[in-house]
């Protein structure tokens, strides 16, 4: 019988609890064992473990945050770190393990894979920046965030005739920026893969104007080299008006997750335990298309995902 | 310059507004006209119309229904109909027409297709029904407005510890049943296109009764051919336990697409106009992995969805 | 040092937990202890317990349902089952017992309170059907459940032109329709305190239609006696349409409690605590206007709350 | 027959809407006029109106924001403007005006009741900072709306272990954080009524931390002496950990009123026009407890609400 372990890792996102729970049902369905370690690889070093079997996973599914906790781990990033994690595995008899988290987490999931650990990598991130797969576990969730706020911001924007600059995630991948902008009807855009453009930024505010549409929602991804105040300096030196400026923060990683991000975790986290199953040797797990894959996991690492033109263009061909 | 018309049909779904706008303003800025016919085909018959410009299309990205109303229209089913329609066509000089709807308004799209009309279909519906595309517009809303019901309900069931019966739409395809069943946590799932298996339910009632898990939620679609009476009475026979039923009915129609359901509106609507622009006749727009397809809308009617039985597996694995 | 218990009987109701939290604690922080009775009056009987700490109640707050769980006992309207009850205080040394719930556990509460214990009632339920209280828990958030799904509704009625009924819960007192269908924005309500006037329906419904608004939304509580199929029937043969009908049904009883029913429910768990702490004897905490009230447990059953007749006449001249 | 206005004024509230139908319905089913000014006390100045009939104001109960748009209008603060005004209302015959927004809105309202013009103000701000009446329009819906977003901040605040600074609206009155800290379950609320007690957080943060609790919330209103970055770094060198922090903003101000809030605006409104009605001279509308309250409008400006200090040792013992 197999032991497999589980651990979240990197920052948090919606669906980590639906993944924890489909890799722990589906492995002990398996005839395995599954033990969680708490507070990413953290819990590696530190020897601490969480039961998960079939009722500690019940209820979870529908719940933000990962009952497994995270961390962003400065130790395991020491030789040492790896060592002493190497070691936990060792001492517990888990034979692989499964990570959920995004790049970071997976590029500290190749160590223990060099050290002879078959490690599954699922991921996990709210900001869809892992190059090698369609999607990231979260990503759903947040842009349904984002844009239930923008509409509550539209609300009040509207009724005032403000410029509105709305900061949301993503340091180096714009694609939150990019979808809940298209899908929340946003008139202007600005992502971290896009040479800023104020002089355009101008002209699209200015456009409204002139056809007397006073508000103007400009969603600004984090990674974005300019302040928001620098930002809305510009603005109001080029328009006369004083934009508003929100940055929505960590409202973005909660939340009940979607029943896309659901259901993506909950293939992904069954899928890695067949994976063990078959012994394939460390792999990353992504979705392309319809289908799930599983790559090397040491090639998916710092794939950048380039920004999709098409759907900025369709955003402004539709604002 | 073109131009174009524009209708819902059949049952609404979230979204149908964001295709709208996309169709519209995509429209607009290729320099072509947009009239919208009121009341689906009925519409078309009675010349009942509606100006759809850049600002008549703001602010409905974000609302269910659909500004155009839809409707089942009897009379063009007539040749009668069909004829008057063509006219509607003819009189407003309309030289191709978008038609957001399901199969049944596929299948009078191609009446008028027949006519030498350029018919652009968008697939619109919450049940997911149409075997040409993996997804239609208003099905991740639905699955979402499924899965919130199921969380309140499950509080309750579980506070009376008590087996519920949840009637989701579907009359012939069972993916609301299947999405949110699977993404809702729910115990059992009944679909159209499965062989029914009372004796398997009991089963699973009975294997949660065993290891003390008292509630269990049973999401069934409404095409599956047992009432909820006659299945509750099963069930009180079986357990002795007396199920509650909830419908969920025209709930599942109606609230604020999804990002999802949008971002699908957006591209198909902007799709539509494209087709047009390139005079490709008749097509019906899907979606297939990442990718928009346009089918000959000649082909598409009539296609079953397979259930997918992948998920139900993966469904009753996690559960 | 007391020690006290805590109980959630008859229909469970959002906001629950929070009373439990609230009960338990305050309690332990003036020195108390704190027995939580699983499943209602039947835990009483059954001896059926749950340990309630600072931590055990931490994180119920924003959860529908209630972790006691909750029922409707056959066996405590029985001479022995009330026997057994307070042989089961006596047993655990229970000195005053706080109840959750509505009519029916007052009744029952009662019962305790001629025996010789405290027993402090908090009014849980959604039906508002407690004429002694301006409001009971869970009333706030069924509301808010109801008009978002009466939001949902009105989406597809609208863009149908769809007369609809909505049934929502409520048998004797008719406050959710009452409240949800003037904020909700139907056309017309239907309570089980007033007269039915099926002659005043059929008039709204056609001024409706002679100022071409064509959809028309109902909302009927459940108590009402003529069946939604009868209603239906009675509609069509007059206007000619066929209404569509939903029943909301358990939905109305999870979800996440509002910020009023929180803190209702806050503020009423712990001034039951500090009634204990008192000694006042057997009271049934109310609310009225803004001020917690605690009036004899004896005298507050069997107040029928009078249908508010300036709200229905609000409701009509706005709608 | 008497003709009489209606604007919005300050920052906008859930429920203005609710209130702008309710004034406009209930005034045309007494056979009165309604005329919208756009854009608060400017649209006064600029003579911008915009029709109120049955039909305007369908279909607004639900939304945030204002179909009246709002403003603060510098101009008004001067003679001329205020003259300005009332020529305007004298050009268009409106002999009652009534004026939805927070104190600085009736402030002004009180210059047009001096000119001789009968005005009604209705409290509409999300801050509750209104001493005269219990509540204001747009109060509870901002509660929910900040409980919503603590939700989602808490499920990654423990998820990391991190304490999380959430800075709520409110710049004299703490109502918000008060509320969304006792009903989202806060740990620690600063108000600016309070003298602030930095070495009381750090006990509280240090308790929790005792007790293996290693996230804690602190929701503070703006209007506390310390801005966010100098709360952190006390914090992080008290405690060693780096705090989040979060900036709600103008989220709180848009979104779907409650029902609450829309059954407030509700009656306001109808009162407003009943005390038209019975020229009663000019009224501030307020509630208390159950009852709608008529003030004399020069009696209500800048009174202060006291912090509810038994709410807030309720939120201490609760917590």
């Amino acid at each position: 019988m197999r032991r497999i372990g589980v651990l979240t890792s990197g920052g948090d996102a919606p669906g980590m609890n639906a993944a924890i729970r489909a890799v722990t049902r589906t492995a002990i369905r398996k005839g395995m064992e599954v033990i969680g370690f708490v507070g990413g690889y953290d819990g590696l070093i530190d020897r601490d473990t969480m039961v998960l079997d079939i009722r500690t996973v019940g209820g979870i599914l529908q719940h933000g945050g990962t009952i497994l906790k995270t961390a962003r781990s400065e130790r395991f990033k020491t030789a040492e770190g790896v060592e002493q994690a190497v070691q936990t595995l060792d001492f517990f008899g888990v034979d692989a393990l499964v990570v959920i988290g995004g790049d970071g987490s997976f590029r500290g999931a190749k160590e223990l894979s060099r050290r002879g650990i078959m490690v599954i990598g699922i991921p996990g991130t709210i900001d869809n920046d892992m190059g090698y797969t369609d999607y990231t576990i979260g990503f759903d969730t947040a842009v349904n965030t984002v844009i239930d706020a923008i509409g509550k911001i539209k609300d009040t924007a509207i009724a005032h005739n403000k410029i509105t600059i709305i900061e949301v995630m993503g340091r180096h991948c714009g694609d939150i920026a990019l979808y809940s902008g298209l899908t929340g009807g946003a008139e202007y855009i600005m992502l971290p893969e896009m040479e800023m453009d104020l002089e355009g930024l101008y002209e699209k505010i200015n456009a409204g104007i002139e056809r007397h549409k006073h508000h103007c929602l400009i969603i600004k991804a984090e990674g974005v080299p300019i302040s928001n105040a620098e930002l809305a300096a510009y603005i109001e030196e080029k328009t006369g008006q004083t934009p508003r400026e929100v940055v929505l923060g960590f409202l973005q990683r909660g939340g009940s997750p979607s029943a896309r991000d659901r259901l993506l975790a909950s293939k992904m986290g069954s899928y890695a335990v067949e994976l063990i199953e078959q012994e394939t040797g460390s792999r990353a797990i992504g979705i392309s298309g319809r289908e799930l894959t599983a790559m090397d996991l040491d090639e998916v690492t710092d794939i950048k995902r380039e920004a999709d033109l098409e759907l900025l263009h369709l955003m402004y061909s539709l604002s």
